[in-house]
């Protein structure tokens, strides 16, 4: 559309329809299309086989329908995270390709897609309660076009349950460390592998956790080099971050 | 020069030296360019007769002199806030045009430039110790051409001496209100007067003040509409929104 | 009535029925009767033709309903912020002239008002989950008497959907511009246009947003003048700062 | 009872039943019960035709019921503060002399007492959400034997207000002034008069009023000599340290 | 000054030179100074005896002289807080009445003064580190007119310290309470007492004690009714509220 | 299990069917299940009749049934903290050996256990809003095996409560001071006694206690050495941490 | 001397000299003094052969001097802790008794003293920066009797370092963990051994380290039971817990 | 060396001398050791052609000095970060071989290193005052065997700055964002490019900025995904971070 009113003015420059003023004038006016270009080229190339998604957490069930049923025509594909079992019945309800994930509270429309090659994603989980978190995280990077691989339970407060799980670790092309409480896991992983660590902290704790402060702290003070964090239970933006790293391995 | 540049684009395309999907291509690529353009007029047109502002707090004499060489050699006028003596007397000695503001601690180098018109800017500070801030707005507000009218040490503690000066108050443009400790003239104030009120917290104070978080918080938490806030001791920054509104009513 | 009284004293003091000295010790203890009259007689002014504003969060739809009984009657207009549904429904079963603006959560029963000339303001929000907020900037400074015009879901992350709006922007009296998340947005519209911009974050993120904290925080530290911040989510109140400088361009 | 039990020592040591050494090893092990002794009479003393106080915030109304009914067995007088309507239902069906103030949710069963002369308590506040506050400092030092002023909506947004009651606030024993959002009315009313100030601040606001967090700061802030500061929402203790001050008075 | 403007005013109205018309409008212009008057008369009072008070802390030496200068010419009498051995050197050399209480870091110029009768202040500290600040509110309170008792170094960690002390503090008109770390003297002081208890934070301690916020909250919610607080380290501050409880007292 | 494999390694070591290289690489591949190894036999001897610990808050009934199948059907016990009565009655009516213990919230099914001999842990708890925090130390600990003494409602408001209860505190292994509000009660008992003590703060209070921080940062900072610190209301890491105290002694 | 005037005190009663009810009146106004007996029977038996502590920071090399003075005069032994290089030298030039740790800071003067049985006391540290708290814990508690085995530099990015120490660790009667950055070393101790670890989080780091309270919020929010937690760089109180959990066992 | 210890045992097994349960007890002991097997090899391989990275703020010239001449004797190789002018100019005069890059401030003693292959690492600035840590993100990289590409002073205040850079931002294999004040810079570079984005809060800026956690705030609550975070002023951990990702990219 853009294009094709570009196209149309230097058309009218190169018969003279145009003046050459005029043109710059015209030109300067528009600046925001021209990025609106790049942009949606650029969108259009991160959209092709991939869902949009949609943050469900405050929206109810016939919003998210709404928004599914617009994003579904437009690119037969669509995600949504933060979805309770009572809003994924309705949601699933009207679309039937609808898949829920419940531990991940995310639900999927997808067409076929592209897979990205190379080595897994790996998530590992310090505790039980931090397993919706990493679910999050392993739903939208398989969604996304990655092969992932499940490392849950393996806390720093019993050690040797991570040693156990070391040749999978090592084997990542990124690891996601997702934990609660004091938030130590991704320090000892990152002491271990040489592979890029992202650290998701959890609001999973009480009283001075502060809803996942201490984690979070601890994440950014790690001792360990190589270590880089998202927002509190922000499970999805980590699958985001560790898919740019694994598509720039597989190219 | 960039007009030139897309002048030049569009004459071969005119000419057919230039197809027009090459046209449309590099185009594409230079979308910050034109937006350059914008942003460049947009400089342009807030320079006139405005001395560029340097952030003069972890500069160095030198580097400050530096900086000040280019800025006038090109605008013909440069401002620096947050200089102190020591730093003062060695700009001053480098560029004789060059005027100190102790309070304020701002260095100015300026050519003659047209006033804003209208109802002053009127700087109210509610201790002697809130004067500096109060000072960086008012000699900042002068020099970007505003008229302003200081009323200082009418502080809440002794609330009559802010009703001596209401009449003062009552003729502003547009008020700003620099306190620090529990930072409540702002309220007393907007609650007087229908002018807007830029509130400016000083980091004044001890204690659970936290360096000017308690006047902060006092502030944005107003129960007086009319009131917006900027940062702790930013007296430049409140100029600059009075400024803008100043000009605003002076079209 | 105040005046009245004065003019009795002063007439008993003319006819000796009421010495000087007695005169004087009676008008020291009326002084808020004298800063009374300034008062009412601002109040008067700010109230002519704009309904009272009642804070609903916390008041029940019966209290709200009995505050509209006595300002209706007193002002013939009245207006309330932070309404539910639930509570709408009971107003305006009440009160037939009373139009409910769901979105912005806002009840407004007004008589006719005088506009107030000039550009409109504008009320830019990042994305749809500010929409609310936005719509309390919105429902407020049109119901106060100024023209507004929204530009939505133009956040950071797609800066191209701003680049589409700046010609609405740049024709404003005062930006009001509305973000969540990290609040990234004034930065950006305060450094491309050169009106004032009033800051307003919302509550909307998770995690390490704490309920606004790091969108308000983010806001008050721009890189960028011409900024001053509100509460957040507080609509109401940048509203009423956006008003007062929009009036004082209009006159 | 200790005392009797002391007397019988002592008595056993006169008559020579008891050694001197067994008798310093009893004493030594006793001391607590000496200090209980003194603070035993203190309570005793502070207790006198003064009903308990019970913090009904966590408790279940049989709870209440329960302590109500030892403690009525006791003295004959109890008080309860943080009592919900629903609560209060309950409690006063079971015992017919409690009275319910629903403002200040507390519930009263008390004998006459005698009352604390001189110059009554004021209790100013700041805003209409902060009468309960204010009537939790009111009706707690009205039931401990004070008489009680009310100051009420004199905020400091419209300070004409304030003025008009000053005859009141310059006659008081001691001010309590409660306020919540900015807290700034404490500032002002110290300024004004040469009485203690006891400031109270509210969990009134919300975004960056942080439950109270910027009452609390603001209050603590002050620039006014002659404040002093209890927790939020804390009417019960403000109400405690007005008496005492209020009966340093009546000696 | 105002009085004679006033009386002058009224003999005009009296004589008919002034109409009433006339003198409402003077009046109304001047409700400031008649409320000026009203401070002022509340200022000499508070002042009659009473040397002013200069927080000198971020004041040079100079500073603090040229203030002292005109204090001591109006009030013969002047008093400043926060001041370095350095500092006091410096104005003692200038003003040869001038008194340096090193300990309490404050400098005294003062006329004989009035004592206000009664039962004496009592402060107590927790911990040798506390002496500055109890030396703060001993020296002012002293400075202006009241007897002060001192009972240093009795914290919790020893409590029996505080028990040999406990005819003291039951004497007392008022209670001050200085204690830095854990901040837990003012509870068990006012569990022992019924004085009102002022409670002065310090910021002594380190890590987790945050420069005195530890001591600051133990202090807002203390289990002990009978405590009011002041910001950390404001010895001055509970000085000025102990006198008004004393004051209050003495008459 | 490990270990039999490991002999089974070393077996074929031996008689040559596995070469002394293909064994080194087996054994770099295992120290997880050695370290496994160490990790398992120190669980065993941890978890010999000792209930495994379920933090029951966040998981339904259902959940915690389902850890309880197979905890009982592997060790025969199990321990449940954190469980509301509504899903005690459920896990109850599966389980008939549960036992369920309303004030500290723990399900217990446990069979008999080796107790730890020596002197009782005391439980202190400041208030009576402090007991289910105390009675889950209480619970966890005699569960695990340890004999314990509580000692209730001695705040320090009413110091003498506690000297009533010296004798008992002295004859600890170690106490455990369970408050909340200030926070002050640890202090006043390290400093009466040469007994380890276990500070607990709890999330009882309001307003500036902020859920605990304000008795955690005063337990943190005590004045009274003898002092270490747990999460606000980890009774249960409380009672872990005075077991392993109190075993030490009785070995 | 108390218990001879208490025994006189009973004399006199025994003889008649004195009535019993003036006894108990005189008994009544010294329980302090009772206490004081306590107090000082059971601080003597907490000095025996233990040097005072005395905390350096804030004192100046005089002022220590003063105090180590009348200390050696009465117990023949002082220590202080945060003493620097500079007032060690004075102070080593004043008592030639007196040894100085540089590392941990202390000044020791002692007199020979009886060691505590039993197994050390583990001081482990996660980096070299750790080594000054780390050796305050060491040095204390050497000083106090015990005997100390230091495990320094095994923090969690290069845990392997921690396993080549595991059989020090686990002979240890108590481990003291000193860890700074994200603090997540206590939590990794404490899932591998059965003994109570006391964490000691310091301020080495910066950012968001917070000074410490990364660190210390990670260790009170550890997974890991069997932890508690002392103030940051707080090397002297874990060395005291240490000491009284040591001596416990000792017994 | 363990390898041989480990094949000597085993060779005592095959011959007898050492019996299975022998073999078994003393792996069992060496666990660490294993594991300290891999880590050495996991750790050689790391630091193959790499300098070891000494963290330099709180060393003195002779500190660095002496783990330089240990580190450069055994790897020939070493780095040290947050080195002032003073003692690089110690540091470099022992070391001829050292380079120091004074606005990284960064010391660098480096043999010839193997290059890593691929697309360079973008280091994007948003203000002048942020280019030291982004030369410390930049040296580091370098250091390590990355090709880097500044882009500096591209922050949003002046959007078109950006813009004219993209197309070297969508050329990096990874982009690191350093930015201060409200740290919206990494929102705006993720919304336009389709590569990871490690953001890095700089303490630039000054009030509420509080050294750099509203910037840490803000890129934490980043609304475009493809955004991880490092610590305040961390660009050694963002450098190290990026080399993981570029080292898979280079496989």
């Amino acid at each position: 559309m853009n294009e094709e009113k570009l196209a149309h003015l230097l058309e009218q420059v190169k018969t003279g329809q145009c003046g050459i003023d005029e043109a710059i004038a015209d030109l300067k006016r528009l600046p925001a299309e021209d990025i609106g270009f790049a942009c949606l080229d650029h969108h259009r190339t991160l959209r092709t086989g991939i869902p949009e998604v949609v943050f469900g957490e405050n929206k109810s069930a016939e919003q998210i329908c709404e928004i599914f049923s617009r994003m579904v025509q437009r690119d037969g594909a669509v995600m949504a995270t933060r979805i309770s079992v009572e809003k994924a019945v309705v949601v699933c309800g009207k679309f039937p390709d609808a898949e829920y994930h419940e531990a991940a509270r995310i639900v999927v429309v997808k067409k076929n897609e592209d897979k990205i090659s190379g080595a897994p994603i790996v998530v590992a989980s310090a505790g039980t309660s931090d397993i919706p978190v990493a679910e999050e995280v392993k739903v939208t990077a398989e969604t996304l076009g990655c092969e992932v691989q499940p490392v849950y339970d393996v806390g720093v407060a019993g050690i040797h349950r991570l040693y156990n799980r070391m040749d999978v670790l090592r084997c990542a092309s990124v690891v996601v460390v997702v934990a609660g409480m004091e938030g130590a896991l991704p320090s000892v992983v990152a002491g271990l592998i040489d592979k890029p660590v992202i650290a998701v902290p959890t609001s999973v704790g009480y009283g001075a956790g502060y809803g996942g402060i201490a984690a979070l702290l601890g994440m950014l003070n790690s001792c360990a080099p190589g270590i880089a964090v998202v927002n509190i239970d922000n499970g999805f933006g980590a699958a985001c971050m560790a898919l740019l790293i694994a598509k720039g391995q597989s190219k």
